[in-house]
């Protein structure tokens, strides 16, 4: 039983987490699985098309996570963020940086696929945002003109916060801009505080 | 005349920018130049040497353009972040990863001196913004009970526009987001408009 090329995501990812992008080889992935090096060939031919398969298993991850907290607008706009909020968090604790930046550090943004891939997963977080703030608006529970520049701000906000993480920093800050900022002026009734600890940095 | 440390560091972002990190080697910097190789290593012992002192030519250049628009605090707010939004704008328009990505892409985060030199520029950044915001609590244009760290959420908010850029996004919806929802919300009298004009992505 169980799925080789998914047991092979999963090990990439292990390795990227404990490890770093430099530790990331076929030989690492193989040793891991205790399979052979041709094992890892034959589901991904090169390097990138391994990081590619992570990103895009990362998207798929992303939208079930949610479709598993589908809820009203002002419930799932907080669900949204703190799904995300709380990868920052794991990357502080973890004291190393997000895998995008990672990914995107193995080429210097100069891989198209890659940077294409990221983009891709990028937009897929920002879109459901928009869709989120759309619905609220239309049911009346958030007030903006602008659904989808209000969904770059938030998204930006917590990207901001990664990046941070990764250089050791407290993701607090961007949490509280979030909080005290954004959701106030988005909100027609109280805006929620959002349910995620982070250190102060 | 001419400083040959500052020639060569000068070289070094033109290469960085036009071609990237790999590029960024001492024979291309010599080259470009026409000195000797030895010339740059006696300089730049290791190309790290190198970019930890590009990154501390930006700091410095960083708060000097921020002497040179010295005022009151409600009109220094908005330069000192036009400022880096203009750089964000930049690169979207050259479509590259701004440096600090590169430099960090060059290392996968693990250079810790590289690091450590891409946290104080932005952590002094922050600083800037923190006094000019306690500047202008004092005297009475901004109210907001945390300076510090609505100077972060404004820096995640232009970090996340220059993420975005590099990415050939626009950095439009970060720019709306700083406009929209915390100027409002920490100028006393009418928030100003940024003075940047960035095409909507």
């Amino acid at each position: 039983m169980g799925d080789t090329r998914v047991e092979i995501l999963e090990a990439a990812v292990d390795i990227l987490i404990e490890s770093g992008y430099d530790a990331l080889t076929t030989e690492a992935i193989a040793d891991r699985l205790e399979i052979s090096h041709s094992g890892v060939h034959y589901h991904f031919e090169t390097k990138d098309d391994l990081l590619i398969a992570l990103i895009e298993e990362y998207l798929t991850d992303q939208l079930e996570a949610k479709v598993a907290f589908d809820g009203p607008p002002e419930k799932q706009l907080p669900k949204l963020l703190e799904f995300r909020i709380r990868g920052a968090k794991t990357i502080q604790q973890l004291e190393i940086p997000p895998p995008s930046i990672q990914l995107l550090a193995a080429t210097g943004g100069s891989d198209d696929a890659l940077r294409q891939a990221l983009d891709t997963l990028f937009e897929a977080y920002v879109a459901e945002l928009t869709a989120t703030i759309r619905d609220g608006v239309e049911s009346g529970v958030f007030d903006t003109e602008a659904p989808e520049r209000t969904a770059w701000t938030l998204a930006g906000l917590i990207e901001g916060a990664e990046v941070r993480a990764s250089h050791d920093g407290s993701p607090a800050p961007f949490v509280w801009g979030i909080e005290a900022y954004v959701l106030p002026a988005l909100y027609v009734d109280e805006s929620p505080t959002l349910n995620v600890e982070v250190d102060d940095g």
